[in-house]
């Protein structure tokens, strides 16, 4: 059993890692970080639970220790970071002196030789590590993973950048209020109401998802060479980001075939059978009102993304739109960690 | 004054027929028509009020004729109809042949020589009219108004489409759940969730939007040449449609300038100062987070779209986007029809 | 194994008693009866599957039967019955000729002889079966369960009837949406709203709760002697009842008595170990704003109730209220009549 | 005109106070008092505006001062005050040297000598003030108007006390989320939910009721002596709160006697024609499924309180019980205040 700490760890996300990593084959919680109000207390005195499930018992006596390397247990082997950005900028860096830092924050996202990394996308930036640890003489290192709308839209259009050349993609969002933490959303601000802005959102899925679907040549990333515009809104709705995505190809294409490169894609994670990889990373629903953020999140225990809706464009000869569905804090934040995480303990560790 | 009678009096858009009606100064409802099952009853006895504001006291007495041009008192000279599209398909020519119909059905809409007008945008097709009525030998005639969703798009549309070469458009909605009825959507089906299908809705906001901005040549339309994709969404908001908005133009452009034109755009209902035009039919916003359903569907008593997050897009030269508000009930239905009929009571009547 | 079928098994307590009984020790469903419409389908084409959680495959390929014993698979012992109400009337009789038929239908509720039961509370009416049997010349028999405010409400106060006077009881209920079935509740009637009316459930509650904490001497049932009266509510939950609780006592008492008493209580299922048993019938929560219907309505499986903020009155001496959250479509309602059947499988069959 | 202002002028009851007094016939709004961080601001630049209704512009360019007298100008008679207690209790004593303080905030509610007014309810509690100015040695003084849940349930009640003997009364709520403040509910502890606490809520219920119900014998106030049990919830409701009352009177009573005791009551804002005051403080409907507060809480401008449900309780021989609905920022704050001004105005400025 690998031993992994928390950074975050009374938060929203922190709590979606516990719950993950609950049970889970290879890795055991043996620390749990937080702010100096809660370190020294069980973490069950500490922390207000906000997860439908319950809190698992194995955690309710760890002492929450303070957020630095000196206070945490040094039989640990991976911390998972779900620290704020500011925070995470200073923090992420002194653990990956000595840790794993398997980050959900965006502070060290798409910086020289740290990866940000979807297993089923982009495994082979894991590469940069040995340039991130000589570089910085570093005995850990960090590895990143991309923003919640930013995965889930990633991971269905992997099987079709693989497939055909795509020339330009609009992407509208309607994105669940976890995805702003627990008191990120005012119910005055969301009640019979939507609001068309999150913050910085938009510059992130533009950006990140042409990274990852980019190439690594040993030194630099570049980015693939698509076209790609996002609009973000947020609605009503607790846990599941939905996107209507526009798709323009270069060429003609049947229908028929984008659903069956989606629905079949399984990648190197399905591959190494990691516990927490999906047996689809894409599932395609013919019920033409699918997928809906309440009915389909859990899909794949939360890793799989559900489209639907999959549609020729009238209008555009090479044009074709679809629908997605995607857990944000599972998929989209603490899963996304966490499976980064199995990936580097069977290849690298 | 002019009699105005009301066609599925008792539904939802009828009850907002009878709101925006209250105190007109050029009509007054003296029929209501409804099924027989309301038909002999007094208004208020027949009637479940959905709207917010009371019902006005004018109407409470009115007793509901069935919907049929025998049973309406012929000192009625226009009616409005919110009739579901299949009865709307016959009922409608029954009353036209002595009535004026302004109608939000969709039974005729596009059909030849039936003008489909948005007072702002095509009054022009209003010249159909005697051509309709020659053909058919009626001495009244349809008039129709579009879809919701496509009302508040193509308004924004407009002052673009006159002042720049549209090559391309994408729209994502967000529609509020009046805009299926009362009934149309159960509470399980859309709380804490979002359903990313509307039966019909994206054929017709593809095809209506290119006829309304086309031409009429005195014998058929025209339709505007470029090229539109739409997704349509319902989302837990009460009333309010909101549409993300992606315009591919043919050349450059400034953002300012297309600002400039959407916030100056005045048309032939605001010079002849119809009661119902609102002062601007397109307001745009500055504000980072708007427009919001809630806070803006009211805008000039519901008849203006609030244009908000007007921005130029990074990855496309020619490109830019938007997020708009529209009220689905008032703007892009009962009031629709209404400015409809207070353009034909100036100009024709 | 015993082998059961579903009455209503397209409807929503129908999928979950489907739900419930998939992987159960001792009941396998072979039958799943449903309106003509559906009839001769499989059942996975037959349906709009409403849950979250996924069909079970197990039922996919079950072919849906009409809803009458001649057409029921004659290996079937119990059937669980979800139909409407009037419906329920006359077929539930017809299949306890040979079937028993355990009811969450109010058809049969608190006739002679039909035992009403919470195998928690009154296990004991079961004794009415024998009667039954002879009285209509029946095989089989129906066993019923109580509405789902009731359940929840009463499994509370078994603790308390049991070792306390209780003079008045007034209960305030929030009631969730499903609790109408899937199109019970349009959401323009309950977005931004409540619905203080919920038709024959106050009723409901104050008659089935006395019955069930009553007697049954042998003949007759002797209802429970204290005052109950009910307003009953519709808030824009998906699933779990809150009821506010003001009970009055005959005595003085000490709160944490009322507490360790609901704590501490077990019951037959319990300790015959009943599969669907909850370890806890009723919890007791300290949190200062518990219990909430979304995190608490699965509390034990969906069959504990959870209850909070009991404390004292200040203006009556003998007074105290509480806060509960029961889960009313699993302990409300489907759960209540699988209970009742494993109760009847291991002490009648 | 009545020179008038604002103390919290940029919260949400500060934007209700606007909204009310905007147009008013004696009262005009010249000073806005907010935080040190809006203060040399124009309102509209210092104000996040949350009220669905446009920002009035009489007060756009008012420049914002601070809290405190000095800052005032000084042709300010009156002062609305709607700051956090702990700041209301220091300061509203320094604006009450020199003004007269009409405050929402709880900090001097049921002092000695500082009246807590409903103005049908107890207006003969003005007498106070003299006392108060004696003793404080001020020129102006401080009238507090109760809780919002109270304010609504004591309206009901005054007819009730007034002709009936009452015994009991338990109180469960159902209330909206803006009484909470705009950042008081997080969405993510609300949607597809509610919380059964809300702090001091019932306490305050408990005994501001009894106080405001309660005679004033020239010295002190002598509570009502009837018992009073509240339960207190939040539900996702944006505006207007919803009770559930049980009364037991002392005596049998004819429950059409109670309905038009209720219905015809008016008091002296009614009789003085008070700009505020509702014709009607409680309506009393008779359809089975109202009050509910998306369609009453505007009932009277949001000045009544629509009673509906009214029944006789079965299990109590003296007792009934009915919903009420009162809209909780505006007669249940905002419009509370305001209420109690124009008495003053009318009666000893």
């Amino acid at each position: 059993m690998v031993n992994v700490g928390i950074l975050g760890a009374t938060g929203m996300v922190g709590q979606r890692f516990i719950q993950l990593l609950d049970n889970h084959p290879d890795f055991e919680i043996t620390a749990l970080a937080a702010s100096s109000r809660s370190a020294g207390k069980k973490y069950v005195d500490a922390t207000t639970w906000y997860l439908n499930e319950e809190m698992p018992e194995s955690v309710k006596d760890i002492v929450v220790c303070e957020t630095n390397p000196e206070d945490m247990d040094n039989d640990v082997d991976i911390v998972f970071s779900s620290l704020p950005t500011e925070f995470a900028a200073k923090v992420e860096k002194d653990f990956a002196k000595d840790y794993v830092v398997a980050s959900n924050a965006s502070a060290h996202r798409m910086k020289k030789n740290i990866p940000l990394v979807i297993p089923e996308v982009n495994p082979q930036f894991l590469d940069m590590i040995d340039l991130q640890q000589k570089e910085n003489n570093w005995d850990g290192f960090i590895v990143t993973n991309p923003n919640c709308s930013t995965i889930a839209l990633t991971l269905t259009l992997k099987p079709i950048v693989d497939n055909f050349s795509v020339n330009a993609i609009r992407v509208s969002t309607m994105q669940a209020i976890s995805g702003a933490g627990y008191n990120g959303v005012p119910s005055m601000a969301i009640l019979d109401n939507l609001v068309p802005y999150i913050g910085s959102e938009e510059e992130k899925m533009e950006s990140e998802t042409l990274h990852l679907l980019g190439d690594y040549d040993g030194e630099k990333v570049v980015n693939a060479d698509f076209k790609l515009s996002a609009s973000c809104h947020r609605v009503p709705v607790i846990d599941g980001h939905t996107e209507a995505v526009f798709v323009e190809l270069d060429d003609e294409f049947d229908i028929d075939d984008i659903k069956d490169k989606m629905s079949s894609f399984k990648a190197l994670p399905q591959e190494l059978n990691l516990y927490s990889a999906p047996e689809n990373p894409v599932i395609v629903k013919d019920e033409m009102d699918r997928p809906q953020p309440r009915m389909d999140r859990n899909a794949g225990n939360g890793m799989s993304v559900t489209v639907g809706r999959l549609r020729k464009e009238q209008a555009f000869d090479n044009g074709f739109k679809y629908v997605l569905v995607g857990h944000n804090t599972i998929r989209g934040a603490a899963g996304a960690s966490v499976l980064n995480a199995e990936l580097i303990n069977e290849r690298i560790l």
